[in-house]
């Protein structure tokens, strides 16, 4: 027996869920692509080996011969369609955000929450990076002593689009360090500030957010989306007697013309390419079995870095620190 | 279609490979597992979903439900199970070495140039590792200048035996240096002289070997069993222009206690596991189209790892350097 | 004709500054060291080889024996003894804080420039460490392109005193991150922001600041009195092209009980060793030419510190992001 | 008081003696810089302010005004001028190395021998850089356990002269590793052997020597003198229980295009700027109390060093182990 697996949307992203799929995920089978452009779609699905293609997500999500669906298509479309699996019975793996705003997450709870079991898995898979993991697992067994502050840097050669601003960078971009980082400490956020500096150039300057949790730990953030010199990703775990850092990772390094060097990579995929693979492979099992994985992110997640968001987006707005609010968490995401 | 695999051998290294088999590798199906130990060979095929489990290598290598066949019982047995391999026409990987003697590696040799094609890989997994690659390609695309040296270095925090030998540590330790650097140099040793350090206690002391390839590249090796402080793996490729060498692999570092430190495994299984599963994949191509991978290890290349292994132990009893040599490459190798 | 250098002050800091005078300035001479404890005066004197020592610290500023003067005494007895030495008319290096509070900074202010000249260097040796000099190098030849951020960390392994508080972090251990960033960075602050984080214990807790510049730069910095690990001080320069980062100084890692490690230490005299004999070089050539150095920091550094931890000071309490607020500067100090 | 030293030699090297005798010496004038080039002794006294200039290297050794000298002219003077030193009674700290052959070295060890006390200091400067000494130290204090190995690997730009040869390798380059690995690991060499790689142009290629100490223990020197990628020296001590290395030293680190690098220096000086002050000092007290510097290589090691040298390049050049021979050690040395 196997998975049968859509998944929508064929850019990068999905392109990428379709290879894993295919070449990386014993007990699935790579069913349908699916994308509003049909060559992106074939071109996918050819690569891949998929069995089918399709440009219609709601049609493709019902198929019969459709078990679990991956959403990897632009953003604004995720919550609705995450709402057509739960409707059709599919579990979804669904790539970050579930949503910009809130509410459209709250809507999506009380959806999955009617149907007396977990559906949805979100696609914050730096839960299932080693580096994030070892700091947690330091952190969880006492080799740190309590936590007092976790230091996040996200950078990006430069941004997609040049229209990226700096509420950008906190709705799209800081997610991941959002989630990752209540995953690691355990605990929610209470208040959030943002400052961004100048750049003397037109692309989106880089943001720091400064951010307080409900057990008094302090959280930075840096997201620098034009750093210009390579996809970097660190973080800092500072406990009361100990550190725990995120260490670079390069295989080799090259002595040359007085300089010693190691690589960076152009984007996230080299880095983060092992934690998509365990994230999907606990998709497969969650699937198989019903059981919502210990690591993965749930809606409730995917809810709570939407708030803090939203709060970031005022905080760098007015200059000032604002309190991040949330619903009382259901019993249902204990 | 799937290829549906033997692994002969349960002990540490043919659980690993029973492992990747079941759980890593698409396309492919633990169908047995053989081990003489018979309640071995069950607790290895339950842990992995085996279909079945045997214990006379022979026999399960014939089986109708067999398609191809890993080798991971003891040493000296390797040959004798690549021949039967060979006999039943099934496609086998046996791990390194494939023999202690190079006699019986031409012995292979023949075997195998007699069906007209080829069947069988060698286990010199390090050629699938990343940071080897990286090395061989800096080499091959002119990055670093010609290949003047490789300096290479192995440390086990200890021997499975205390009756390991110096000529041991260069017959069953060395032979992955002896490989992997003719892989990433291309080229063959003319000569080779080991010496060996003095210890204080009773376990085997590191040995160093230096060898002249036929190009006048001079490689270093040393092979320290009894390390100590963890497993540990180095190399660097010196080029008349730059020089490459392999970095530690560590995902996080911890400050505590007045030093910053990063952790080193207690055995190979860590460092090596994305090479081994990469070297597996290559060997379901392998059965499933007759091409030879690129990268892996042939008969003639076990062969070669053979011929500089018995120069060496030599090189060591007679405190002095000693040509390697080899029979002319067939064709059929080339 | 060599400078005879009064030493004001004999605790730890003091009495580095006489071993630095009396064994490492060719050129100067350890005359004077002076404590309000004579015992401890005269164990430093004896243990340097000092010509004499005294009590009285204004006593030995007016001596005829001595030309300049070093300042290491308690923290509120800086400015006074500074425009003590200002009065007898000699040049002075005056430990940091010239004084934590901005109006007493500008009576000295006042008090050096009618004499007309400089005759006070303040003790900001950082500015005199390779690291920094390092990134204010690569930012001033335009190696990283337009400065963006710097972010700053100072650990210690735990505070001198029990009663240490946040506002102290604040006062006492900032004023060196304070001024090497407005050193390298080569503008002034205009806004701070602090929070503190909660600790399990007595002791104080970590703080963290951001600041605006009046170049729009983001400046973090944390001070962590009791990091427990040890005594670490980190930076990075964010440019708009590129991104220069102090690194750890080791000499020697090693690897041990499954980890490798380099050692921290346990104050900051080991890591800026070489950062206070240029400095106190660059001293003895002012008083000797009476030009004052380029590096060294001046009056208005001094209170340019002393404003910026006032500020950081009102932050932390109002948890607020607070305006800088400076006198225009005198061209004096341009 | 103070010690008036003269500088013989006023090239590279001696240039950086007078610099540091000048500026860097408490207790120590520069009272005569002696070079055969009168131009260049004198641009050095100039800019280091010597007392006075001279190109008879006897006679400023025998001056009324100096009471010690360094030597630092070309190689085969050292011998015949610390002999002259010898005779006049003066102290003399002789740059590497003593001569180059042990026979010259012996005629110097009679003639000091003769006078009774120590007289000679030899410049093997390394054993006063930090690297070495906490190896050193990590052995002496058991922190590694007994001493198995030792790897050294000394890398230039590019040699001084075209016609470099691998025996000049050994002869000139290699003699600060012979010195300073007998020094940390406190025993002396038994046998050696070397070979040499082959390159595709006219330069020097690197020599591998292998040695085994008369303790037992396996020491590798690598000399590679066209380098190419920068100045790079390199150290590990093995031990049985654990190993300690060199760590490279560099203040920052910069992240640019796709690379995270740190810079090499093009010579020796910077990385050994340190033990040259920390020697001549220890000559300056040797001079001052006749006290010979625990640490200093003494005329019995620069004999050492020759004699390992001599086997070495009768190693090299017919291409076997040689053994190493040296008279007995006299009383006068132990």
């Amino acid at each position: 027996m196997t998975v049968r697996i859509a998944v929508i949307g064929a850019g990068l992203m999905g392109a990428d869920h379709a290879r894993i799929v295919a070449a990386d995920l014993p007990g699935a089978t790579l069913q349908v692509v699916c994308d509003s452009d049909a060559g992106r779609a074939r071109t996918v699905a050819e690569t891949c080996g998929a069995a089918d293609v399709a440009t219609d997500p709601e049609a493709a999500i019902v198929r019969a011969d459709v078990d679990a669906v991956i959403i990897a298509s632009p953003d604004h479309t995720h919550a609705p369609l995450v709402l057509a699996c739960i409707r059709s019975g599919k579990r979804v793996l669904c790539e970050k955000p579930l949503s910009q705003t809130p509410a459209e997450c709250l809507t999506v709870m009380k959806a999955e929450m009617a149907t007396g079991a977990r559906q949805v898995q979100v696609g914050f898979m730096r839960r299932y990076d080693r580096a994030y993991a070892e700091m947690k697992s330091a952190l969880d067994q006492g080799r740190i002593g309590r936590a007092l502050m976790m230091h996040n840097f996200h950078r990006n050669v430069a941004t997609p689009a040049a229209d990226f601003t700096g509420a950008m960078a906190i709705t799209n971009s800081a997610p991941h360090e959002f989630d990752v980082v209540r995953h690691v400490l355990g605990c929610d956020y209470a208040t959030i500030s943002a400052a961004q500096a100048k750049r003397s150039d037109a692309v989106v300057a880089p943001v720091v957010m400064v951010l307080e949790t409900s057990d008094g730990q302090i959280v930075t953030i840096e997201i620098n989306n034009n750093a210009a010199y390579g996809y970097d990703v660190r973080a800092e775990l500072v406990g009361e007697t100990a550190s725990i850092a995120m260490n670079p990772v390069a295989y080799t390094r090259t002595d040359r013309a007085l300089a010693a060097g190691t690589a960076y990579d152009t984007d996230w995929r080299g880095r983060y390419a092992e934690a998509y693979r365990r994230q999907n492979r606990a998709f497969v099992r969650f699937v198989e079995t019903g059981a919502f994985p210990d690591v993965a992110a749930s809606v409730w997640d995917g809810y709570a870095a939407a708030c803090v968001a939203e709060a970031g987006v005022r905080a760098l707005a007015e200059g000032r620190k604002c309190p991040v609010e949330r619903v009382p968490r259901p019993e249902f995401y204990a």
